[in-house]
């Protein structure tokens, strides 16, 4: 029987295919005795060591396809197998009880993660989570039932899970796998980034899909709707077939607009940047078209190694960056690190609201050595290419002027050194902080640029944080609050002759994006693969018209009143 | 020989008196072997129950001085006494290894301790002080050396010590204790807040004070300026004892203006009013004189037990509040519940940031059946009194129109019953998040009136949480960001003749308060004991010669210049 389930379309592109149901293979246990205790351990150690190594495997995938950060939590897991304390209670039970190793590493396994359960508290939860997801490949081997592992899909498939691991999607075949589709996530949950970056058509937080659909039957994912087709019937299977194709020739349109420059209807000229993590993605920057970087996150240089990099490492990096993109713009972030994200060897303290906590600029001034060792890798590499340096998390003046100021003495200090750096390096701040957007006007004066961090300015002005499934609804990126905020911010900049970008998900919205062109924004910072989309969406808008609607829709009164505005407007 | 410290004034006044240093007693273990095991255990288990009945007494005393949060402590470390983890180890041990009962106590308290501290986790550090405390305090008894206890001093001193725990603020004995001074802490620290609602002086933040201050000798400590003298001279003593009969006199002073209207110089009223917790909180408000409840915090009423309370225990704690009261308005705040203010009985999801998550109106949207019962005893005690409603945490209109309409349903069933509502009730909101500043132009047309809650305000413009020492310099009331969103708030509500009060710190703060004056704010709700301060301040202002000064702050870059332009021109 046909049947429908929406939830929330996390990646654009129509999937239709069989679907495959991952669930975990049964790891039930039974106690034994054993009388060749040693064997029995060699079991266990074989099992231990071949987890470790899928383990490595998976994040060497990891880091290649998704970068660092992704990799970072395959560390972790290979450190908890690697605890003596967990393994040699483990081997120490086979000894003393005389038992199967499979019961021993359950028993022992079951022990830590209810202890770890117990202490009601978050973080020792996920830790509880940890123990069982590894041990768990542990036991499988054991007990001579690998863990159903992604990479062996032959077949085209649709994924059907609750939700999906990091270690699932790092070993996503795009060959076979042509869709994903889950119970729960939301459109910045990790395996929804992770989706639209490879561009595989998903929907996730439709609840009941593993309820719902059974493995083997066909299915039709919409990423654009966030609608999932059960059993289609030959009629929707044809309309679909028909949107999927629309959707691929609009895909090849957009390919057409590769070496096009972008412009509105009425011949205004905005510029499309990228966001980029690592030198590597400058070549999804130019396959999309990308006119210039606007985000380069230097955090990924910093993470998934055990101290920091070296000014060298990081002056080849900006360099290899600048070089690249031949003289368009590039604008690097100093080091946001801090709060949620952590670099084990700097030792930063665990804190209770880590988003507001000790992070980035904060941080940076602090620990005032490791940001002149980035500030002087930048300036070195400035002299190989359009570098622009961009503080984060800027809250007040002083924290700016600061910034600058061991900027210049670096500068000074490189060129004494007779050391070629860039006479014309742009200097700009993150708008990602409440104060700094209605301090604006303060700030034009003396910052060259700004870019607007819209991940953090809403989480921020609306006080939820966005990781937060109970208050994501409050995370509006049309509420009228956020609007007045970047129009303070844009015509700050321009009542002092500097330019604003923004570089937050926001920035490669169909929705916001006539907002945004209305209110005047010079650069919009997105993913690579959403660069062609927008180029086609604002080359049929009017810059006229945006900003007829950007009026309007500052005085309305709620998120939902902009959002009919604009697509009664620009969308039909 | 003299010397000046320099910290936090937390507390006002001037205090002379010897030094008192609050150290732990030496509770130094030496492992024996016992004969006797029952006697060792019987001794553990009395020492456990006297333990448990100490930390009853001291949870008793707080909840009767300062109320059920900061009672709430206390239970968790009864708790850990009632854990039988970890008495049933101890008592284990000294039955299994024949050992004294001191011994199995520390070795088996630091193993859990070092278990705790080993997880790298700051709830888990945490968790590790509960367990060295509690376990402390038993050991104490063990040896026969029970802590020294602040209750049993019975001279005039000044308490010296690294910071004071709650157990030490609940104990303090207003009689000897004339002031204290920390190493650590801040303004906004438990203790200085304790302090100030004790009136004792004192000054938090000295970092050394432990270190140069010996037992006994005499110490000066000026609250007002943070400064501490240690050996003070003659000249000093006599120089500090004319300034504290000055500060007394001026005491004596306010207290003449206990029964006067709150007047400028220019002859503009505005209204003082007072925050409280609980019912008994109204004498306090009475003898400072205030004009009104600016803020009754529910919070108190459903802590501290294990079932929500009944309509009928609410209804009887607003009455009692409104009666008394005679007429005066009281502003009463809805549940402000959840992200770091727990409540056990509700099993609230724990979050990665409290502050940005889960709580006040957000929850109680959601526990509608929890929301309706608070507002039903709202509106029965309306009949009272002049009660006006006001919900927390308001981010978007929606919600605010949520809010309301379930308020105006339960405001029919109860007149469709008969039951007596005041029909004159004013509905109003804390602006305490960015965006609702932002947009209080149209929030105005809808609000009967706003109340500016600083503190969350604050920490949420400069994106910094309060209570993080590292990031604690961003809390910056003056900045010209915060001042510009007060000023947002306040033109739109008297563009739509409605009033804008402010319940946050800020509000009884001497260089806010002509700020806050010329930008037009018509309540200011403080401490009650901050009350005749601000009167006596507002009394020597023209409301003209603030909005002069306060228009001029808001062009301003820093706060640091916003503070020297307010002592400036009018803080000699």
């Amino acid at each position: 029987m046909t049947m429908k389930l929406t939830g929330i379309g996390a990646s654009a592109g129509i999937a239709i295919a069989k679907a495959f149901h991952l669930v975990p293979p049964d790891l039930t246990v039974v106690k034994e005795e054993v009388n060749d205790i040693n064997k029995e351990i060699e079991k266990f150690d074989l099992s231990l060591e071949t987890a470790k190594g899928e383990l490595e495997a998976i994040k060497e995938k990891t880091l290649q396809s998704l970068g660092e950060e992704h990799a970072e939590i395959f560390s972790a897991h290979i450190l908890v197998l690697s605890d003596p304390e967990l393994v040699d209670t483990i081997r120490n039970k086979v000894r003393d009880e005389k038992v199967n190793a499979a019961y021993a590493l359950k028993a022992v396994a079951d022990q830590f993660i209810a202890m770890f359960e117990a202490m009601e508290n978050e973080y020792m939860k996920e830790r509880a989570a940890d123990i069982r997801d590894v041990s768990q490949r542990v036991l499988a081997h054991v007990l001579g039932k690998p863990i159903v592992s992604l990479t062996e899909i032959n077949e085209e498939v649709i994924i059907i899970a609750e939700d999906l691991t990091p270690s699932d999607t790092a070993q996503l075949n795009k060959q076979f796998v042509k869709g994903f589709v889950t119970d729960i996530g939301g459109r910045t949950s990790h395996s929804a980034i992770m989706a639209r970056s490879m561009e595989i058509p998903a929907v996730v937080g439709t609840k009941s899909i593993t309820g719902e659909a059974e493995h083997g039957i066909t299915i039709i994912v919409d990423g654009m709707e966030g609608d999932v087709i059960l059993n289609p019937s030959s009629t929707e299977l044809a309309d679909y077939e028909k949107k999927k194709q629309e959707h691929e020739e609009q895909k090849r349109e957009w390919a057409k607009l590769v070496h096009e420059a972008t412009t509105t209807k009425d011949g205004h000229h905005v510029e499309l940047a990228a966001n980029i993590g690592t030198p590597k993605d400058i070549e999804g920057v130019k396959n999309n078209g990308g006119e210039a970087v606007g985000l380069y996150r230097t955090e990924f240089l910093y993470m998934g190694r055990d101290q920091l990099p070296t000014e060298e490492e990081q002056f080849q990096a900006y360099k290899s960056v600048a070089e690249a993109m031949d003289g368009k713009p590039v604008v690097i972030r100093t080091l946001d690190i801090g709060g949620d994200k952590e670099l084990p060897y700097l030792d930063l303290p665990k804190e209770m609201n880590p988003f507001l906590g000790f992070r980035a600029i904060r941080l940076c001034l602090e620990q005032d050595d490791m940001f002149r060792t980035q500030l002087r890798a930048l300036l070195r590499a400035s002299a190989f290419g359009n570098i622009k340096i961009m503080f984060p998390m800027i809250a007040t003046l002083s924290e700016f002027r600061q910034a600058k100021q061991i900027l210049e003495q670096e500068r000074k200090g490189l060129l004494d050194n007779g050391t070629e750096v860039s006479d014309s390096i742009e200097i700009g701040i993150m708008v990602e902080i409440p104060s700094t957007a209605v301090m604006a006007e303060q700030f034009a004066k003396e910052v060259d640029f700004f870019s607007i961090g819209t991940n953090d300015l809403i989480q921020y002005t609306m006080a939820a944080d966005r990781m937060n499934e109970q208050v994501s609804y409050l995370y509006q990126p049309y509420n009228p609050a956020i609007l007045r905020l970047i129009k303070m911010v844009i015509d700050a900049s321009h009542k002092e002759g500097k330019w604003t970008g923004m570089c937050g998900e926001m920035a490669g919205d169909s929705v916001a994006i006539p907002l945004l062109l209305g209110l005047g924004l010079d650069e919009f910072s997105m993913s690579a693969t959403s660069i062609l989309p927008a180029r086609s969406q604002l080359a049929g808008i009017t810059k006229e018209a945006a900003e007829k609607v950007a009026q309007e829709a500052l005085h309305l009164n709620t998120a939902e009143e902009v959002k009919s505005l604009v697509e009664k407007s620009f969308i039909k």
